[in-house]
């Protein structure tokens, strides 16, 4: 049995589901370890390609001749050597979609001047079921890039749906800046408490209070706390585990280690307590930062001399 | 002539080039306007998907018996009618990956506890190269799904590559805090002003012009401000494309109107001018305000009675 109904345009945003809002990509996180791609191009659009494709571990195939090969090109693939095969020629027809093994590629990219030819690679590509991007073309390309942010394991990626390639810098601007300086090692060091929590305790049933356990340890560490967590610091944590608990900062560090940052981080500590003012901005902060300064000054004035207020 | 070369496995970062971070995924926006997904499973799960997938303008087939749909599901399917073909049974077999065309699918999701059944549909797609995603078994997964955050035309991924769900909470709420409440309708507003501009001006040869115009708009013109650009507004600003100068919002909109806003909006403004404290912390906005507060009651004091402070 079987329903066929088109689709509304409009959703209703009264709903207590998240409201559809089309126009948008597919944002995914594409699996390339394993994989193998094809890059046809050694220009600077081809460089940048080939970082985000050897980001992902993907087994990189380049084919352009040696004579169009960039700066940074010529670099990844002579002293860095991160390009697994390197044809220096042009591309040559439908048999370069396959690899020594005869094995179709995962992926295909080109970034080359001759649009008749990145037009065919397409057409190649689609027919043979493999995802195709042509660098400049959106009608030929299955799947587009976006402005990537990377800190160690952390990936953010920012699109606007080619709106606009400045509005979406000045918005990756804004993300970078919210980041904490260490947030990547944060999430390493993390990643690596929940592998040995996982070998300590690796039983599938416990995976829901293996879960609420690290819910815990983050959300009572900060992230300069995480960032500098040791193995020793980690095998501490552990040590909580049977207690059903997640030891915080001071239990693990000491009280005197633990307090001995800056006034700042003491007065950050107080008010994260503290939800009013957990999250205040510079322009309240100056409010009232104004008033406490009067009033103190006013108080001091008023100990000493209380005529003069008078 | 064909070169072979193994990835060299530390890439050194004194280089002028970005440093290769292996360890990540591909990030990508997939493109799935006019593409055919088939979703298998009905769940909490499956709700999610169908949210991702309509936000990017598939046309969706759902395999799910009507006893194993979740209240979103129910709704998604009977009140917003956003699925295209719903059958109401258990997935079949091979068959199921061909549309009524006998077209097979152009990606394939399942969501459903039956991990054998799971299994035998990921091999089956893989076989006919489509990529496919079988929820929370990441080895049968093509590609992963990251925590997204939409507002309007801008998407924003954050993926921690697996390293903690809890973390990369944390990171997309700061994030989100980040964004300008109006970003989307900014962005929006800048799609347009970019549509009218490739209209009035639609020679190749002037793409280049047309981007360095587009960032001057961008440059001059605040968050808060682009987003409230209307289409009269947009024919004042590009009647200033011949004299090759993006007009601001005070040209545009007349003193009167600009300075029209709040005081906080004019303290915003004249505080963006001055680099040093153009991005100003809650806590030397507090230090700032607490010195001026004593400083100007100091002051009164002093004007009306010099003999206290002395």
């Amino acid at each position: 049995m079987s329903t066929s109904a088109g689709p509304s345009t409009t959703s209703s945003s009264s709903s207590k589901y998240p409201t559809i809002v089309p126009g948008g990509g597919l944002i995914l996180a594409w699996q390339l370890k394993g994989k193998k791609v094809l890059l046809v191009g050694g220009g600077m659009v081809a460089a940048g390609r080939l970082v985000n494709v050897k980001d992902a571990d993907a087994h990189l195939t380049v084919i352009s001749p040696r004579s169009g090969l960039s700066g940074e090109m010529k670099h990844r693939i002579d002293t860095e050597k991160v390009v697994d095969v390197y044809h220096d020629r042009s591309f040559g027809g439908e048999e370069d979609l396959y690899d020594a093994e005869g094995k179709l590629y995962d992926m295909v990219l080109t970034a080359i001047d001759d649009s008749d030819l990145s037009r065919s690679i397409c057409v190649m590509a689609r027919k043979l079921r493999i995802p195709v991007n042509v660098a400049d073309v959106p009608p030929e390309c299955d799947f587009y890039f976006g402005s990537l942010i990377r800190r160690g394991p952390l990936q953010v990626m920012v699109s606007t749906g080619g709106k606009g390639p400045k509005i979406a810098n000045q918005v990756r601007t804004l993300v970078e800046r919210s980041l904490p300086e260490n947030v990547g090692e944060a999430i390493s060091r993390v990643g690596v408490l929940r592998g040995k929590l996982r070998e300590r305790v690796p039983e599938q049933k416990e995976s829901g209070r293996r879960m609420r356990w690290m819910i815990d340890v983050c959300e009572r560490w900060s992230w300069d706390q995480l960032a500098e967590m040791t193995d020793r610091d980690m095998e501490l944590i552990l040590a909580g585990w049977e207690k059903g608990k997640a030891p915080s900062y001071v239990e693990v560090k000491g009280v005197t280690k633990a307090y001995a940052p800056t006034w700042h981080s003491l007065a950050k500590r107080f008010f994260a307590t503290c939800p009013v003012v957990g999250y205040i901005s510079p322009w309240s902060a100056g409010l009232l930062g104004f008033a406490a300064g009067a009033a103190a000054s006013l108080g001091m004035v008023a100990a000493r001399r209380p005529e003069a207020l008078r």
